[in-house]
């Protein structure tokens, strides 16, 4: 029988484009549910974050910020910043353009993921946030 | 029990990366049709137009279009064109980069998102369209 | 009832941005295990592959390919290289930012896909690469 279990979990970020890893504690959740097979949505609720995955090492943590510098700047006009003068214009469009969910399966209790690949909340913003994100488990119990 | 159902919304656009707020719909479905917990699949069939979410306001309305005017322009080579010379090889390549799909989790009847972030349709094709997006809710009804 | 099924699908790439079709191997498998309504989950395990959807013909396998030699290109300084020297920094910048997940709905055993709307597999490892996809449905059998 599937069930449906809505659950959360907190990140701590530092802004700025700053990548971390939720793979552990993603998997603690299906672990301590008891989910066998299925699917985890990870999704972020508001519009300056994202959610992918990506090989988790130190090279990689500064290029994808580094492409994001270049395809989306700060410091170009963004009209967003005219209304809001927030200086978050170029979060907004990041974020918008990688998206706020990620889906995932796992099967015998297991995310189905590579071995050098992990789920990262990425925070865009142009400060320190706080992060709840929304991880809701579709699946068989054992 | 978890119950799946397949609707949809109908969209007009006027094309050109017009950005449409489907937030609203997409609510009034989930409550129209009693679902409590679980998640929303929104999905748009064609291949010029895509979904994410964004803070819907002005500024952003002018931003997220014009960053796509930076990196993927129209105006430049494109070999679709030559075969097709329906002049939107960019909507393509914009709507395969950003991408069909959208999961949106919900829990006592109310979509998970934050407070300034709408789920939004991006019809990249280069002229108006009428959109048919799938709307299909798996969860359980109260 | 609802059921959960997780199966996969096994894709010979020649890396490079390589695009590949997997539609009918999807809707084979529907067919397959008979599932009528509900949601296909397509994941690929790794950090330097993605799925979305495309329309499949010449010019756009080209300009895809393309976008991304302009937005990401190889050749340039990636951190990555410098630790693992393995010359696929791009790579994983470009799948990190398309993501390894995409959810197509299906409703009478059939994909609801545009007609001329393709999934793809897209490999942008810099060799060529044996992928295994998992493809999870989620839905009602007849």
């Amino acid at each position: 029988m599937i069930e449906i279990l809505t659950d959360s979990i907190e990140v701590r970020t530092r802004g700025n484009t700053h990548i971390v890893d939720v793979t552990a504690e993603t998997g603690a959740l299906l672990e301590k549910r008891g989910f066998r097979e299925g699917q985890v949505l990870l999704f972020v609720p508001g519009s300056t974050a994202s959610l992918t995955t990506v090989e988790y090492e130190d090279g990689l943590l500064r290029d994808f910020p580094e492409f994001f510098d270049r395809i989306a700047p700060r410091g170009i006009r963004y009209h967003h910043e005219e209304a809001w003068h927030d200086g978050n214009g170029h979060s907004h469009v990041r974020a918008s353009l990688l998206g706020p969910s990620l889906t995932v399966p796992f099967k015998d209790g297991r995310l189905l993921l590579g071995t050098w690949q992990q789920i990262v909340l990425i925070d865009f913003d142009n400060r320190a946030r706080t992060r709840r994100l929304v991880v809701q488990i579709t699946g068989t119990r054992q």
